[in-house]
């Protein structure tokens, strides 16, 4: 599949030569649907360590990954480009945004530290913390597309 | 998105208890699913890059994560319980499936070493040996359901 994404994305970019500017903004959005998927797949996962229908083996790695996505999570938001399920205020808020972004990098480098030293618990209670901010942002930035 | 998918998985728990061997079963197959689905988007972003339609700026990252994720996928594997998209086959020759599984983990380590120390034409050539594997193991081992 891996392999088919990649193809299947530079054929994408050899079509869009054609289309420069439409191209551009439909991979911008492309990539940052990626990156937001990422974290609905890790968090979900996670969602299933703490409710305990799966092992916690993997609970470190999977706190770790959702920091390491958070820190890529601004930049892709950074070219302006409404459309997605991205609000326009993202861009119109840049100041708040980027600050609540910012944070929740600093949040989920925080649960990976605290799953890593202190274990299941104390990193699910971080967990809850920063799932209310993505609540927060989700309601004010994110008009989700069922 | 992210306190749904957690209260969600919580829900689900309770259900569940009624059904513990369907319920089980399930769980395990959402789980490795959630692992899979991660590895796309990563591979996603990560074609999107080597075709140049977005900046490069989190290639590195994205190879780590790639890299951490891959450690977590054969523990997603062990227990047997076919389903979704996974053959029988997996278990049926859990050497050879868990023998690729290690490889694909070793191999997305060197390339998330290869991104850092020598940049991104090194790391996408590493990327393509990677999506080889993956097609390789998909053909053989996954069911794939449109």
């Amino acid at each position: 599949m891996r392999r088919f994404s990649i193809l299947s994305y530079g054929f994408s970019a050899l079509l869009f030569a054609a289309l420069p500017v439409l191209a551009a903004d439909q991979d911008v959005i492309d990539y940052r649907e990626a990156v937001m998927k990422i974290f609905n797949e890790q968090t979900g996962a996670l969602g299933q360590i703490a409710s305990g229908v799966v092992p916690d083996d993997n609970l470190v790695t999977h706190m770790q990954v959702l920091a390491m996505t958070a820190q890529t999570a601004l930049k892709a938001f950074e070219p302006k480009v409404p459309g997605g399920e991205a609000k326009p205020g993202i861009w119109s808020n840049w100041a708040d945004f980027s600050k609540r972004m910012t944070e929740f990098a600093q949040q989920s480098a925080a649960g990976a530290k605290i799953a890593k030293e202190q274990g299941k618990d104390a990193a699910l209670e971080q967990l809850v913390n920063i799932a209310d901010d993505c609540k927060d942002c989700h309601d004010t930035y994110r008009q989700e597309k069922k």
